[in-house]
């Protein structure tokens, strides 16, 4: 075991003005490859707390990851505390330099003394490149301990963890493997999966461990297991994966890090079709679902936010009389937005989401949560409707779900 | 000073499996009434662990508030490891016990016996009543030290606060007030900023904190104060807050707990103005920014995600022309996107983005993160160039940044 401590630095956290998802995702990284994190632990930008900390830290932990307290300004004053810590001074490190420089003109912006003294650093740390920023990471030994510092900003950690810290880290421990199986399911409550799955459950054997990990009407079953020899480890893991997939059927959408999205999209591009979307109440969330990953431009030929009943009639053709009998959420308003946009756009597959997302909005017969979504191709056009909960931005994030699952039922039958 | 702690319990924290929002929202509500936090402490879900933890908090805090390691599964853990540490028995409380059957009556489910050891607690604590759950709270003392421990399920625990032991430890500690005034910024960097205002930070009163917190292309400033006397704090921030505005200019778009979208929308409603937006490279990502929120439906008729030229041209009117002539990620094509979906949907502003997000698609000419922005309306149609960062997300993020700020800027001067 190779106990492992994360410590956030930042008056912010402890305001509760900054919300701490470091210690989530450096958690979640460094039990992946092998490393037991023991406890996370936030502090106050104040010197004496900071060394205090560092020399608790000591003592228990081989792994100190820290997150935070470095920036350009001047309530930043962990660098010096780390100097002061470890007994050295400080050096001015060209090679950050010149990445801080780059940064800079690439941005077209002029740097200041503030910024050049961002590549000064312990003279005892081997820097750790920091691709995304300027506050480069840090790497301190004493002890047999490894500290490592990295700025807050989460894409900046997650980046140096990912390229940098995380391979010299196991390079310099070398932990067990722990190995991971994960199986992608959606659209089946967590504890219908637990019953169908029962009896394999009981059967595993006591070193494979199984966790259900659900987020937003999505859930992650995930095998684990540990040892020296990985590939006898993966091949026992493939084996339980391939016992348990025919339990669970179509709830499966795909398996390790695949994505509801990503699965959907690998479907288009595969079968070279051509997607529009038509969103109400989603708001433009289910097209950025698409969008955030590259490649969307293959099969993602754009879509209409239909916000306005005016929007949906002049850009989609919905009929002011379905609008007027049927409402803007309704069956037959969802099933002619999707038709709409698949012409419009002229796209081999139209989708369509409408409803009362809330907080406000809902009436006796239509409260809040009352969602329609729609499929439309060549051959057919076919609406569902769901009653999701009280909660606005959970509402958007369950409808784009349920219409992506709609349209992987379909993807995978045509 | 009241030195405040807070502790998580929970084995699924440390894996990285649950994200630790009760720090977070217990620390704003401390802070708000004039509790110091001091440290955020997650460990595991183990008796030894916890013993040690509440040992060392005794020693320096005044309030220790612990979340997680109740429920029907978990309880025997920590309920009696808390009776272990005060040196108490258990006992069945009856008013939980009625509380626990009247809730698993509303819901028409059984009791079981585990349900029913939701109603032991230590002897020596007072409960605090869980209105939305079935784990107690407690309310321990020791030499002058406040021990409250809540289930981790986030809506109870903030529940709980609020209604409960947030009116108690004001009432046993009566704390100073601490206040907080922040300034929202965006669109100028942190060093910058620190530049421009160096003056003012250096004659600031000692007993005035001052933080630069940035995050996304905005930087919020927040000053801090407390005392006694909640007026005078309040109005001596204020007195800097009005000094120090007039060297930021209108990099400020907003005071305290406002956002940039927020006040958009505001001046959005309070001129009757309606916005239609063309999204290319930001893919959806603006507009659901605005429709995130409650009310968008007031100012937002709709968007237009151009992805393909197909849809640029067919429903933007975008030329072909252009395109050939300029390229999809041109001033010109932006300039006709932002006319384009002003006109197409008929509202008063029209906006648009088009750029190479990333991570591919870069030209020697045209490298990933170059952008352009549009304004249109009825007297002007303008564009604006960027050249950001070579992180897809982040250059989403930034170009609605970076076209919301445009529109504030035009919207605040028409």
């Amino acid at each position: 075991m190779i106990p492992t401590y994360i410590i956030a630095i930042g008056d912010e956290l402890l305001y509760g003005q900054t919300l701490n998802t470091n210690a989530h995702s450096l958690s979640k990284m460094m039990t992946d490859v092998g490393f037991k994190v023991i406890k996370h632990i936030s502090i106050a930008d104040d010197k004496q707390t900071i060394l205090d900390t560092l020399e608790q830290m000591a003592k228990v932990a081989k792994v100190v990851l820290i997150t935070g307290g470095l920036g350009p300004t001047k309530d930043d004053i962990t660098k010096k505390t780390f100097a002061e810590y470890f007994n050295v001074g400080m050096r001015r490190d060209e090679n950050v330099l010149k990445h801080v420089q780059s940064l800079f003109e690439s941005r077209g912006r002029m740097m200041t003394q503030l910024n050049q003294a961002q590549a000064d650093v312990p003279t005892n740390c081997k820097v750790i490149h920091n691709a995304l920023g300027t506050a480069p990471g840090m790497w301190f030994e004493k002890d047999g301990c490894v500290f490592i510092s990295m700025p807050g900003v989460p894409y900046e950690t997650k980046n140096i963890m990912q390229q940098e810290a995380i391979p010299r880290l196991i390079e310099f421990f070398k932990p067990p493997f722990i190995v991971h199986k994960k199986i992608q399911t959606v659209g089946v409550p967590e504890s219908m999966l637990a019953q169908n799955i029962e009896e394999w459950e009981n059967n595993l054997p006591p070193h494979i461990g199984l966790a259900y990990l659900p987020h937003l009407g999505r859930v992650t079953l995930r095998l684990t297991s540990e040892g020296k020899d990985k590939q006898k480890i993966e091949k026992e893991l493939e084996e339980q994966v391939k016992k348990v997939l025919p339990l669970l059927q179509e709830a499966v959408y795909g398996l390790d890090d695949e994505t509801l999205e990503g699965v959907v999209a690998n479907l288009l591009k595969e079968k070279k079709f051509t997607l529009g979307i038509a969103e109400s109440c989603t708001g433009g969330h289910t097209a950025r679902t698409f969008t955030q990953n590259e490649g969307a431009s293959q099969f993602f030929e754009g879509g209409i936010i239909a916000y306005s009943n005016d929007v949906k009639m002049k850009i989609l053709g919905v009929k002011l009389d379905t609008i007027v009998k049927y409402g803007a959420v309704s069956q037959q308003t969802a099933l002619e937005m999707a038709e709409g946009v698949r012409k419009t756009l002229g796209t081999k597959i139209g989708i369509a989401t409408t409803g009362v997302a809330g907080t406000g909005g809902g009436t006796d017969e239509k409260p809040v949560g009352t969602i329609w979504i729609a499929y439309s191709d060549e051959n057919e056009t076919v609406a569902k409707t769901y009653q999701l909960t009280k909660n606005r931005n959970l509402n958007i994030q369950l409808t784009t779900n349920a219409v992506l699952n709609l349209l992987r039922k379909k993807l995978i039958k045509i």
